[in-house]
């Protein structure tokens, strides 16, 4: 494919995005396939000789469609959010032509330069106190990791080295394993400190956590991967009071702040720290101005486990600017008052049971009765394939999640899930066993 | 922006990127910016209302482009490639309008198994042995990581977790940081066994050390993150013998097999090696499909660190059927045919001496002389900024790497590479110092 064919491709490819995404509610949002379906439907092996497009983009219809969970069907209410965004993906296509590894700063400066800015941007739209801003003298800074995942796995690595060298500073016939083997990690039961639990959307008190971490010498890493976003909205931001105790925070711009997956922002107070803990410096990834010290600020290779990196921080860039702060604080508080709209449906049913505070976009609630009853209606809405929940256990008591998660869901697709639900309880409790 | 924007935007931003990239030769490959360049080109923080899409795209060029290395220009000779293709392109637009996270098979069925598939299409694009292919009954299976460090990190951990429990099965009473203190990672100067070391592209003898590995019962990880993509060529293929020995192995698609970076794919013979490390099931994930064990085969949620993905088996698929395996041979072919003509221009200069055997598409080269000397070659070669190479050290001598690494690149660059580089070494040596 040439760069004339790739014009014409990449324009039908555009409008097929485009037709998808304005005419997803029309498609059942969960998919109606067995394990293993996709196998049988394609060749064994690779083609020897190239095959037309033709057939290949017949085949997202006929092979990939059918096993689609459609993440932004207004209907899709499961897990949490998978931020989409027009602007993230045109920022993608512009990150997937310029195809930069930039796992350091010669590799492509702008790539890491505009990462550290956006995270400064994002920063002070949470207004994160100044200790993690990188700004041109700054000690702290942030940097976008793939997941929550590997922004945890960061800060256990770094906590553990620093922990480990603190301990061999005044024991120096102490092992690395002698150390090791006494280090331990405090979590709840969600794991670190966290600012809106997966099941529930629960928060950690964090101003009780911090100051004890801070006199224990406990290094403290704040999840919150959902939440985070809505703290830029002044009314949500006191949930992130405390952050000034922690050593490392981190919330997934992916989940809830219109940019697409992944981009998942960390910021840490202390970058020697965490830099420390993975120096990496062969010949080849060496340049002229790291030996001069002045860039070695700007490189993010030791802030993580891979090498390469994408120019992710362009998604953050083209999504700041073409919504501003006014949209996305829109964007926030839209979502939460439609969590409020469907809580208010739940609680005017005297045969539901809220089950957890809401406090941004999900809802958790019940039957009220027995686990089994709600496992059923469950598996009720799941065959229904119209919309899509999950659910969490809390208490031992078995709960459906209802989050608004798409970017297109409005009131009134609110108010057809729950005519939806209601139906389906409805024909439920009118079975004999119940 | 609405859909009619984006179908609007959207098209603009694929002229844009065609006509970046049939025009890339014109820029100078290499950016001529110091760091903190970017900051000061754009405010401080984020504008509190929308800014237009003109003035966004404008800025690409005026803030973005300056610090832009260009990976895909065909003057780019630095690191190993990084792969690039329109076909490759077009299926990440559509994997961003999808934007499912496929952590679990139900999260999207199509994205994992769609993955499985297509890591048994390349498996046996490279003629792995069966134990690596998935298939419908098979025990080991691929899945794509995002990097090479990634995969070596999995599988040490995964070693790792094999080894203490194997110790703690015979000697109960030993803690895991008992064993932790005592297991020994053998590696040689690049790490695991490696086929193309970065530096020189050198291959380790994998056939003398897997027998080794499997008589001391210690794990083999194979990195084979750039040459590996040779190896669907059969006249590369017994590079890879030997990879029966091994318990995992991985190579890097999104270097030299034109799928957009990131696409690493890893193989693992037994998956359950890998998944007892990582195991993880909040109710939250659990599914109707999981419980009666069927699509537990398919999750690859248990095979890395983050917990969401991408679907970047797309990528994959795109590119396999739009070249063909025939296609993606002469790629190849043809960038290790390119490495012999430089390899060819250098020998035929008396001046210069080749460091290491040409077998892939880099050649190691030098001045015969001084380190000093190539340093100023090399300083003169980025200051041009014509042309990008990145110098490796071997065996205490600084050492050029001269890597093929665009898809545009042509036996007339390689020609002005080397005519670029003679006219510098000529400038060089007339200097009176020399």
């Amino acid at each position: 494919m040439d760069a004339a064919e790739f014009r014409r491709r990449g324009k039908e490819m555009v409008d097929y995005v485009a037709d998808y995404l304005e005419n997803i509610e029309k498609r059942l949002v969960y998919p109606d396939v067995e394990p293993g379906y996709l196998r049988s439907l394609i060749p064994t092996e690779a083609p020897l000789e190239p095959e037309s497009y033709e057939d290949v983009i017949k085949d997202v219809e006929r092979v990939i469609m059918p096993g689609i969970t459609h993440w932004h069907s207004p209907y899709f209410f499961a897990y949490f959010s998978a931020a989409s965004s027009y602007p993230a993906m045109l920022a993608d296509m512009l990150c997937g032509a310029l195809g930069c590894i930039g796992f350091s700063w010669a590799a492509s400066p702008a790539c890491t330069e505009l990462e550290t800015v956006m995270l400064d941007w994002l920063g002070k739209m949470l207004q994160l106190p100044e200790c993690f801003i990188a700004g041109t003298h700054g000690s702290g800074g942030g940097v976008i990791q793939g997941t929550a995942s590997e922004a945890t796995l960061m800060s256990l690595l770094a906590a553990r080295c620093k922990a480990i060298r603190r301990v061999q500073a005044t024991n120096s016939n102490y092992s690395e394993s002698d150390v090791l083997g006494k280090l331990v990690a405090y979590t709840s039961e969600q794991f670190c400190a966290t600012l809106g639990t997966t099941p529930s959307c629960a928060f950690d008190r964090i101003v009780e956590l911090g100051p004890l971490c801070n006199e224990e010498n406990i290094w403290m890493h704040i999840d919150a991967a959902y939440a985070g976003s809505a703290f830029i909205c002044p009314e949500f931001r006191p949930l992130l009071n405390g952050v000034e105790f922690a050593d490392s925070f981190n919330f997934n711009p992916h989940k809830w702040l219109l940019v697409n997956f992944d981009c998942s922002a960390m910021w840490v107070k202390k970058r020697t720290d965490i830099i420390g803990a993975f120096k990496m410096e062969p010949l080849y990834l060496k340049h002229e101005n790291q030996e001069s010290g002045r860039s070695i600020t700007f490189t993010h290779t030791h802030w993580q486990i891979p090498l390469g990196r994408r120019f992710r921080s362009l998604k953050l860039w083209f999504v700041f600017r073409l919504y501003g702060l006014q949209g996305l604080q829109a964007h926030i508080r839209k979502q939460v008052a439609l969590a409020k709209v469907f809580e208010s449906l739940v609680r005017a049913d005297k045969r539901f049971e809220i089950c957890a505070e809401v406090i941004m976009g999900l809802v958790c609630f019940r039957l009220k009765g027995s686990n089994e009853l709600n496992q059923n209606l469950l598996k009720r809405i799941t065959d229904s394939r119209e919309i899509h929940l999950v659910p969490c256990q809390l208490s031992g008591r078995f709960v459906l999640r209802f989050a608004i998660c798409a970017r297109t869901t409005e009131s009134s697709h609110i108010q057809q899930a729950w005519r939806h639900i209601t139906q389906l309880t409805f024909e439920l409790l009118q079975e004999p066993s119940h």
